[in-house]
């Protein structure tokens, strides 16, 4: 139809009452912020002339995205946390925390409260029959090089199917989450199997966007950490295994080129043998720096909802807008 | 924090890369509204500088309006639905389709396939001990005052309590629900009972964002109808009741001052009584006056996913995205 409204009177003053502008309650940095979203919006439906169908089936498919709790897997395939990450970035940048290991992304797939052990921890409860054997172990190092013993190293990743324990029903709790203090040397140890790479479930709402965008779903296979110890800067971050096809295809945008590692095939590993591997293993080493901070802020993860084995939130913070 | 990354090259190369630029597959204008979308929310996120707190309860906010199927109830909340009647007001103007009764938003309550009658129909089907009954009529006339025998006209409303059926399990089928076909003269008459106000459940994703915007969530008394005929502008539109206390206060922005009905008690009606009404009757008169148009489009209503009694969905939309 083509008609151009947005920037009349009439628009403008209605755009403020919907953002409670004439309202004494409410939150003001959330009026702010809704007001924008809200113009920049109106002003997208106008300029691209946005039917009435367009727009309902949009508000259905936000509907299927929650429905499906798939907000959190579609914001990294929109870039949403890769660019917080960059943002972040740019701020240790301006602030000279420069040095230590990239942070990428969390993912929305970390539960709280896995089994903590010291040094090292065997990681798979369930048989894996396809899985192929992983021995992965480093060691944590402020930017000075000094290893950081007791530094607390939480690992998570997928079987060899692509399923994570908790979201996977199939799997036992806390199947390949474990909790790891390192030892004197600042060295953590873990058995567990090489993770698969995985895509957004075919058909679901997310992966019609990204169907829409020309866009593929597909993850390489990962491992995330979060590592952190007093007085350092707390990492979230991910490892990708290289040579999976979607290395440096990633859909999430988490890959950066110093978080590729390559699996070592060892056909008699001692260390991970007295661990109790039988068997053939996948070596896989990664080495962690962490920065310096007196900033308590930013020695703790930020804040998010996060899921734990209760089926209730980690953060108070769950259905709740604090903007 | 306060870095601004968004004009770099890095972020507005990503950006095009997130909305598939480099793609050949895909939609190319949703590929566009896309970019446009994501480039105003990554700006947003810059200049407001969003904590990744703020941001996460907002992506679980969204998860929790799509499990509560709330987006069709946010989107009149956030005045979406009203601006898209503006730009339909517009675009008539521009086309001088002038004259005819207002049109104001449909909201997310309609279900297809209601049961018709021929100029009456009873419209409870439930016992309603708190409503009042309600004696409904009118006139469809075309905007040069001509009659118009035939018009399909759908009412649908709430019982005393707010409810709707089929979304308020508790309730018939159809209560509430109906076709009147009308008479030689375009007369409708239908016996119901008063609908009330209603809000937004407390608590609920919709009303943690309307109380963040200072705002409430109530509805004043209200009767949807479409109203449609051949070589007529299908009308979308709703009746409100004079005397709520949100009569000009609807969080829905769907009060129109042409479109509010003064009911009047009435001890005796002779009328409403021969169609089974015993005792006292408020009545409401609400005529309705519709333009000429000889586009098939608009002579019907416009696709949207909308709820049918089966369950599923009337429009092949459902769930898909067509942007």
């Amino acid at each position: 139809m083509n008609v151009k409204i947005f920037d009349t009177p009439e628009v403008q003053d209605f755009l403020k009452t919907v953002a409670g502008f004439d309202q004494k309650g409410g939150s003001e940095r959330g009026k702010k912020i809704t007001h924008r979203i809200l113009s920049d919006l109106y002003r997208t439906i106008d300029d691209f002339d946005i039917t009435a169908e367009e727009y309902w089936s949009a508000v259905s498919l936000l509907n299927a995205l929650g429905q499906a709790s798939q907000f959190g897997l579609l914001s990294p395939g929109l870039g949403f946390d890769h660019y917080m990450d960059m943002r972040m970035d740019a701020a240790d940048q301006e602030a000279k925390r420069t040095g230590g290991t990239p942070r990428t992304i969390e993912g929305p797939l970390y539960v709280a409260g896995a089994p903590e052990f010291e040094s090292f921890a065997r990681m798979d409860d369930d048989p894996d029959l396809d899985g192929e054997t992983m021995w992965l172990h480093g060691q944590v190092r402020d930017t000075t090089g000094n290893p950081v013993p007791g530094a607390k190293i939480e690992i998570w990743h997928c079987n060899s199917k692509g399923g994570y324990s908790f979201f996977d029903k199939s799997q036992s709790p806390y199947n390949l989450r474990r909790t790891i203090i390192a030892d004197a040397e600042g060295r953590y140890h873990a058995l567990s199997v090489i993770p698969s790479g995985y895509g957004v479930p075919e058909g679901a709402p997310t992966d019609q966007i990204l169907k829409m965008l020309g866009r593929h779903g597909e993850r390489p296979a990962h491992i995330h950490y979060f590592v952190s110890a007093p007085g350092l800067q707390h990492l979230t971050t991910q490892i990708n295994l290289a040579g999976d096809k979607y290395t440096y295809d990633d859909f999430a945008f988490a890959t950066r080129e110093e978080l590729v590692v390559e699996g070592k095939r060892v056909e008699e590993h001692v260390e991970a043998k007295q661990h109790g591997a039988d068997g053939p293993v996948t070596e896989v080493v990664f080495d962690i720096e962490l920065s310096p901070t007196e900033k308590d802020e930013l020695q703790n993860r930020h804040k998010r909802p996060r899921a734990m084995e209760s089926e209730s939130q980690e953060s108070q913070l769950a259905g709740t807008a604090t903007v």
